[in-house]
């Protein structure tokens, strides 16, 4: 397709389309002149990872280009390859290690991977900024004065696994290697919302059950 | 205790301390002379809510304090009296009824909440602004060209209740109807952040599993 269909197509503007191309955002298109070139279904789903990072995501350019250089090295395995895209997204703030409420997040993060057998997890350990996250979540709500600990987190760690073989499940209906790792990065940006709506809302359902309106 | 102590056992500074008790955040110690006043556990308890909302919620003040006063309304039935509380939360932007992708979200969402027989879901409707939010969410899905609908989403809907059932039975094990309100309120802040990594790195453990490292 032209650019003009592409454009029609995905709903981005053929200026903020040539915008992303400039940036490597997007592959170029094959030239079939000097002035035209053609664009692919790979154009299309790409446009929709990169609008996915950068306008619902909040993602700098610079970041979503170096998400996307994970996305395309099919040089790294599939788990390698999606940490790396998952990890150069933006994550909040580091653990403060002179912190004492981070000192016992830790304890608490590492003694409930033991508990669970998240034997990966345990091995990266702080090395993923995901495990980094946590700490800091952690950390917060112990220096709030919330007794929060393994036992406590537990449960919800397996709920949240559930949930993580649904998603590796939903990636795994997309047939080519390229659209499971681009999928499984667009949910992790896009899906987040819409989780924590349908856990809003099922807090609100469950209240009503216990206590009436 | 004093102002120091609730200062040292709360970890906030005095000066904010007196800071949310002007802005009417905290309500005013027992008076005990001219210059000094006694505060007691619920002053402790209330400023942990209050730095909750305001340092990690992000929470503008004014909001705070609506959020708080609903808090404080024992007039109201639980589940309205939380509801009101959480309602007052920023909740993102409200969505554009003239768009296509609002309207199939909507369709999708309703289809959902009959599946799932969420009654209360259902009555409330778009007067629940977590209803809201979760068709922006959808919509922002279906306008990127995700195929997403109420099957897709009714099995993360059921693990959302049951991660809704274990906060529940947690903000039960407090023994006051205000600590039960309170730490409903709090969680609903602090405890998305926990979800959230604790998902992504179920993600990383289960991808880790099927495709190895």
């Amino acid at each position: 397709m032209r650019l003009a269909e592409l454009s029609e197509r995905s709903g981005v503007s053929t200026a903020t389309i040539k915008y992303y191309l400039r940036e490597g955002l997007l592959p170029p298109g094959h030239r079939v002149s000097a002035t035209t070139a053609e664009y692919g279904e790979d154009h299309l789903r790409r446009l929709r990872l990169v609008r996915a990072l950068i306008q619902v995501g909040q993602v700098p350019v610079t970041t979503a280009r170096e998400v996307l250089r994970h996305v395309d090295d099919d040089s790294l395995g599939r788990t390698i390859r999606l940490g790396a895209a998952l990890w150069a997204l933006p994550h909040g703030p580091e653990p403060d290690e002179g912190d004492e409420a981070v000192a016992a997040a830790r304890r608490e993060v590492d003694r409930l991977l033991a508990m669970l057998g998240w034997s990966t997890a345990r091995e990266l350990g702080a090395l993923s900024p995901v495990h980094r996250s946590l700490v800091v979540a952690v950390a917060t709500l112990i220096r709030l004065g919330y007794a929060w600990d393994a036992e406590l987190m537990a449960p919800y760690a397996e709920l949240m696994h559930q949930v993580a073989v649904r998603d590796l499940d939903f990636v795994e209906t997309h047939p080519s290697e390229a659209e499971k790792v681009e999928t499984a990065v667009a949910a992790t940006v896009l899906f987040q919302p819409v989780l924590k709506a349908l856990h809003q809302l099922a807090q609100e359902e469950e209240s009503a059950r216990r206590y009436g309106l």
